[in-house]
């Protein structure tokens, strides 16, 4: 809070403090000539703290795990063009993942913008300065240039209000002449509205036909997916699952929303692509809560969800539609506020719990070795309440779906967007927001990152960052040679699908981590691995990690055979429709 | 060439010929599940192999030192959004420094894109499968989507040709059932046709005005910059150089066009960021012929190039000014082919060649320490005729202005740009093209390296890549602990200009390296290095090598200093004028 006297202060202190004012205290980027003024004035709010990642697109990878996490938005800072386009691919994974994201891009002056002077990091001769702000336009839900001093704090605020009620990115542009304009302190006394703008009547409307819904249900379940943590109800969701009693299902993305260790829980539907009974108990019940859907292929085994409007309850970010019928403005956690509200007094229908057929025996679940097969499940029993896995694209993505986590244990993967690599960057936000969490709540739990040997070569190096700043993530890395996901998908022997051979075991020594080699390990055998696992520095890790976990190449997960199964037979209908693919070889469609 | 009797083949076999037709062989990329069938036609192609990059902004960069040493285009291939979008940044780089690249996009199938399915990688809700093309639209000059079976390969040789005779990036877009459909492979019989479109008049009178601007001119000089390389006009300007006679100038970026060894040669103009008597004897000529001319910052001495237009002959890409008269369609290769035949019968004038005073003594040149004013020279004069040196932005760009690289050695950098960890990338491009260029022509060369701690973090991982396909660049790395040019230019002592501490000597063991340990050496002193230099090991490199040099935080290049000093007193000055930043703090304006 700003103190009686001070009336005016330097925009860029402005904008930090209104930042601090979220929860956020952790500061992505690299940086630059055009922000590091900016820079300086992070120091003077107390509580807020600059990271310094090794590359921008890890910068905001990491700001993306740091607000899963934390709550508060991931800020993530970098220079014109240069950083902030190499920021550009994790922030639209942020847009499509719906995280809030706060992109604060140093600029050349305004003045200098004018001339069209041909400075560097600007684009071709005659240069717009602002053509970059073009470029992102497709992956944020607004943006601001603080270029006019008398409006520069209200297009502070209005933008934050942006990225926290819609949670989506956010850019800001700071032009460097005006990093140090004076403006007025007294907003900041007044916290940033975030009130959703809700239709109270429709609200009312979609309350009392979920209510009279869920009473006369004769086989509901609860399906709880993942953007119900992205707009901050988990907890109203948790209850909701206590309140209703229904058998309850997650998503792949919705994964840990709900404890997997709850009595009701029956694990993820995903389509065809789930275990047996799943799907029929899904898609045949008559009262459906699906809870912050997000429907894209992966989440929905290849698009097989086979669910009709007539037996779901939507509730989405900001509509909500109940049999079919859609009601505007209805926001997801005022609305679950307002149901659980109203079915405190209610009588509720009492469900007959269903027993699903037991999971199918592994054929290799007696092997020596690790195995897809044991090790997701082996990685899930794991967890423990206040930990929090990072699982990477690839063959993890499809293999924690058999995982059970216990409550309070979560589960993050980037599903939808899918871009490889960015486990490692959120693995350093996840570890810093966990550090804080840990500061303020008390709330312990390890980090724990599984990234396979390919998508590691992405972003390695953050994992200096981890060791600069005194994290101690466990790394678990798949060894399996290379992109095995895709060799499933196609070209198994195909040269493309080989990477660099690294050695895994010196990674820690030369990104700098003291006593390197006793926190380096290797494993073939589930033996092996459970004497890791049961390991002091992997039960309470006071330092980083390493486990490199050597696995066959050609070893998937169930999931992903299906799934491929799935798009394999489903292109060979399409081609035939379409008639244009009529080479030789088999064409992947969707 | 195809047979006679093979008329119709797969569309990216088509488009793979093609591109091995521009003298391209290599291609760069990360395998991605909508771009793998494309790259299985790669291998059918005889000379063509997949590179496979670490990452995607690294194989972009990889592209573009790829094409600026092979001089046909550097090829990139991605995958949909997510890879796309991570090589966006090199790929700007690429358009802002005029440099051939071609990058190649695997698509989801039309029928998808069609149904707007949330398939992997796409963006948001009811996604548009297209919204990462409007994206790079900023950063090409031409784009094709193949989606039409009639009229691909007319695209795909359209965007080609805007690649060769613009010398821009340009995308082309193969959605997954595009990649097999069949085309007439007829074309591939007839090269694509790269003529440009010069207007004959103009340039017919352009070339008899500069003709008699040169003949009549009492103190002429040549200044060649970067655009003559990019346009493909290298060998002229070095005829031209013989038949004029003048002086010869370069500019930051257009070093090594000219050999620095020529007796002609007077070094790097820069605006007042020259040696003494450079600025003066350029900007007192009577007739400048300036080749290729970028007007950047950086390569014009904060721009403080004070040329008039009626003392200069300005050859640009697609004009010619003459003395401010300008000549529009008049293309700079065959402008100066023209002029150099024209000039043939030509009495030239004879110019009494200028002595420029002595440069002057660094202070610290007794030095036992590695400094900033020895080290840049004696990098230069290590280089031979072949040898490609690669140089990082920071310190190294603002140093190596002042080394001499004889003729036939290739000094390439990102002034205008300038997006650190550029170099490492660019590096395994080079090295590349150098070991196709050797198999060509017999020409043999050393790839050297030489990068910052800093930028070095940002890209550290294709220094893998490097190892896998056993190059043997040196790789040279200034330890100087941190960003030491932002130090320089604000914040000396502050946290954010500190990087992680990374043990330099083990990075090629992490990164799989033969005999890792006697290829990894670090020096303090003048001496110690040059007892590297001489070795074996760095005159005929036969494996990768890394040179760690320790140099002070603080020291930095006189053109660096100089530079900053110009900034800071005009931003004091511009401050002043526009009344906007009164903050306490110095604002580097430009």
């Amino acid at each position: 809070m700003p103190t009686a006297e001070e009336t005016e202060i330097p925009l860029s202190l402005y904008l930090w403090r209104r930042i601090r004012q979220l929860g956020t205290q952790s500061i992505m980027g690299v940086p630059g000539d055009m922000n590091l003024e900016l820079l300086d004035y992070l120091d003077e709010v107390d509580g807020l703290s600059w990271v310094g990642n090794a590359n921008e697109l890890n910068a905001a990878y990491a700001a993306d795990g740091y607000a899963r996490v934390k709550g508060s938005p991931g800020v993530v800072v970098t220079t014109m063009g240069v950083g902030e386009l190499s920021a550009l691919n994790g922030v639209a994974g942020a847009y499509t993942e719906q995280v809030k994201l706060i992109h604060i891009v140093g600029t050349t002056p305004t003045h200098v913008q004018a001339k069209r002077l041909m400075i560097h990091h600007s684009l071709g001769p005659n240069p717009d300065h602002k053509v970059y702000e073009k470029i992102s336009s497709h992956v944020r839900c607004a943006h601001a240039w603080l270029e006019d001093q008398m409006t520069a704090t209200a297009e502070v605020d209005r933008v934050i209000r942006e990225c926290m009620v819609n949670s989506l990115p956010v850019y800001i542009f700071v032009p460097m002449d005006f990093v140090h304009v004076p403006v007025a302190s007294s907003p900041l006394r007044t916290p940033i509205d975030f009130i959703l703008p809700v239709d109270e009547e429709q609200e009312a409307i979609a309350v009392s036909e979920t209510i009279a819904a869920i009473r006369s249900a004769k086989c509901p379940v609860l399906l709880v997916d993942c953007l119900t943590d992205r707009h901050n109800a988990v907890e109203e969701a948790q209850a909701l699952a206590e309140i209703v009693q229904f058998p309850i299902f997650s998503t792949s993305m919705g994964k840990t929303i709900i404890g997997e260790t709850h009595p009701r829980y029956y694990g993820i539907y995903n389509g065809t692509v789930s275990y047996p009974g799943v799907k029929s108990l899904v898609e045949e019940s008559d009262c459906i809560l699906n809870l912050g859907p997000l429907l894209a292929d992966s989440n929905t085994g290849g698009h097989t969800r086979d669910i009709r409007s007539d037996q779901v309850i939507m509730v989405e970010s900001s509509s909500c539609s109940v049999f079919g019928a859609r009601y505007e403005g209805v926001y997801l956690k005022p609305f679950l506020r307002k149901l659980l509200a109203e079915l405190k007094g209610c009588e509720m229908p009492t469900v007959t719990l269903p027993v699903l057929p037991a999971q199918p025996e592994p054929s290799d679940s007696d092997s020596k070795d690790i195995v897809q097969s044991w090790i997701w499940k082996r990685l899930g029993n794991f967890t423990r309440a206040g930990d929090v896995l990072v699982a990477e694209s690839g063959t993890a993505q499809f293999g924690f779906p058999d995982a059970e986590f216990p409550t309070g244990a979560k589960y993050l993967t980037q599903v939808y967007y899918g871009s490889i690599g960015y486990s490692v960057g959120a693995c350093l936000g996840v570890a810093i927001a966990q550090k804080e969490l840990e500061l303020e709540t008390g709330r312990r739990g390890r980090t724990i990152l599984v990234v396979g040997d390919g998508s590691l070569q992405l972003t390695v190096q953050e994992i200096g960052s981890m060791i600069r700043l005194g994290l101690n993530p466990l790394l678990i890395v798949i060894n399996n040679n290379g992109y095995t996901i895709e060799r499933a998908i196609h070209g198994p022997q195909a040269g493309y699908n080989d990477i660099a051979s690294w050695k895994h075991q010196q990674l820690l020594g030369f990104f700098g981590a003291e006593s390197a080699a006793e926190s380096s390990r290797q494993v073939r055998t589930k033996e092996e691995m459970e004497a890791v696992l049961v390991a002091e520095a992997y039960q309470s890790p006071t330092s980083i990690q390493l486990l490199e976990v050597h696995m066959d190449v050609m070893d998937i997960p169930w999931r992903l055979r299906d799934q491929i199964a799935i798009i394999n037979a489903r292109s060979k209908t399409t081609k035939g429709g379409t008639g244009l693919a009529n080479g030789t070889k088999a064409s992947n469609g969707f």
